[in-house]
């Protein structure tokens, strides 16, 4: 086959571009008679490739000097425990926001180290929708109210930036960073695994402001500790430097197509299409809030469950790989990260229109 | 430049069939349509990557179904802490063997949680040897008793396997593991960074007795939770998807060779190869009781060491790379891990002779 339109939530597609690049560089990278996977991370070599993969993550997202970018591995479920560990401090409470099942896994951590409070929860709306905001129990005095911008199973993806006066905010921004402009300077941390919009999986970055750092709790590992992974520019130990590279040539990337700015003109273009073409056909049905549909996760069902892995088999087929929707939900599931092209939208949906022409 | 002989200590050079393998499939694995690195960790072929992987594994170190083999993230550096917050159980003692700079980092960290006992430290002989066992004062109701079996930075290896009676004997096996014959049944526990002689940095493989799971304690974030870890076959979260798809490919490439029995010799040969001639030539030594020297990191000292940056200018260009030694104890390092092929040492002997003759 070749390449393929890969709808994978995550791991998942990469610009074919990155692809090659890395391919040509396996094997001796720029004349260094090795690849990057061989380099020392202290040579100066891979420092320059780090450094550059930084400077390019904070023009994309517009990241000031006020905030530490760490390179960790461990991915966001590691977070999970790191947040509470780090950000606590003296306090015992954090608040949280449940819109599904990645809130959910965040709040179970949480609950291990901090008196959580669930502050506000779509539960009772099946996690279709994002709770009013008016509504929610925030604490003044939490160490921090953590949220998930985007919900990668349910396809729920918030249109707003919460507010929450002087306590930090956190967000799990996944399966969402650098897919549209974003002002970093309204959170206390971001952190996002890499494999869905920044490279391979084995990779997480953390935004953090800098004035939350030195909090640790004594029994935080060391290796958790965000104080001391920036004091050490993400070298405390040897860092995943090939996913380090990788990240480095998607946001070269990602530059070279204009940045968030046209990466979310794109996204959005690709979403609406899709959502579009489902809310114009019977046959198919996405059950969110129109107001809070993902442009990155888009979950779908079709009119007769039976006829699910006959559509699997067809979309395979025709190259449209990984649209069967997280076990937990059933149904469909179509992922639209930066480095799905618009042409990979184009084809699902001809072939979705032409499935219901002829089995709906 | 061509392919250079790559001495780094780690990240460390890797088989060339492996690294041609995996930019022939970087784009396309085996007519997948995508890459490794954008398959979900979920699918049947990353599933079976996966699995093979760890059966190529236990097949090479002979790794007993007594025993989980666990594909995690984050490092030694993180199973620092994981093993005493996993291992110590309603014991509060775990004894530690210190021969050199990772003993002292495996020590610092597990003192964080455990009352540690140093039972022997080779610190008054400069680290250049190993502490006689009959000597050591350690407690048959610790926990475990953890070693280093091959200290990367000073050069050290021991030649045997501790006696700990019924006490769990545990290992940092970064730098060793695979490179010659171990009995895997000795140990409760070994832990190995893949960047050294398993693959690219960002993946740390723990082979566990299985009856010393589920011992963690309630602090334990659950990432580093080795029985959780174990029940979910290494996919709690989305592990290293690419750097697993690379050991396996070394693994693989391992047993073409002939395995650890035939790496056991070659790794000998090319050791002793290097030892010989630093031994024959006043030029150059090497600091480490004989019997104690590794086969994986050989350091040695100029006479002069005013000549060092002319030595390394000279080895690079001659494509003889990264032989400047730890900047924590300075000279040279030669790392002669699995990958370095013979013809390597063979190079590396013959400009240390020609420089001894031109500068000496």
């Amino acid at each position: 086959m070749s390449r393929a339109f890969n709808f994978c939530a995550g791991p998942a597609t990469l610009p074919e571009a990155v692809l090659k690049q890395a391919q040509d560089e396996m094997l001796d990278w720029r004349g260094s008679g090795m690849s990057v996977m061989e380099m020392s991370h202290r040579s100066e070599a891979f420092i320059e490739i780090a450094e550059t993969a930084e400077q390019d993550l904070r023009e994309l997202a517009g990241i000031s000097d006020d905030y530490a970018v760490l390179f960790m591995q461990g991915g966001a479920s590691s977070q999970f425990s790191a947040i509470p560990l780090n950000l606590l401090g003296d306090r015992t409470g954090a608040d949280y926001i449940n819109t599904g099942i990645w809130s959910k896994k965040a709040i179970a951590e949480a609950a291990r180290y901090a008196d959580v409070n669930v502050a506000a929860s779509s539960s009772d709306q099946g996690f279709s929708t994002v709770p009013d905001p008016s509504t929610w129990n925030t604490r003044a005095d939490a160490a921090y109210l953590h949220y998930t911008p985007n919900e990668t199973i349910g396809g729920v993806e918030y249109d707003f930036i919460p507010e929450c006066g002087d306590v930090p905010l956190v967000a799990d921004l996944s399966s969402t960073i650098l897919s549209r402009p974003l002002d970093v300077s309204r959170f206390g941390l971001i952190y996002a695994g890499a494999q869905k919009n920044i490279g391979p999986s084995g990779l997480v970055v953390i935004i953090v402001r800098k004035d939350l750092l030195g909090k640790a709790r004594p029994e935080t590992p060391t290796m958790l500790n965000y104080q001391v992974i920036a004091d050490n520019g993400s070298m405390y130990n040897t860092p995943a430097t090939y996913s380090w590279y990788l990240a480095g040539l998607v946001f070269k990337w990602l530059k070279e197509q204009g940045g968030v700015a046209a990466m979310g003109e794109l996204n959005e273009r690709k979403a609406r299409k899709l959502y579009d073409f489902i809310d114009a056909n019977e046959f198919y049905a996405n059950p969110v809030d129109p107001r809070y549909r993902s442009w990155m996760n888009v979950p779908f069902t079709l009119a007769d469950e039976a006829l699910n892995a006959d559509f699997l088999k067809g979309a395979d087929e025709r190259g449209l790989l990984n649209l069967k929707g997280h076990r937990s939900v059933g149904g469909m599931r179509a992922s639209l990260y930066n480095a799905m092209p618009e042409a990979g939208v184009d084809a699902l949906i001809d072939y979705m229109a032409s499935f219901a022409r002829e089995r709906g």
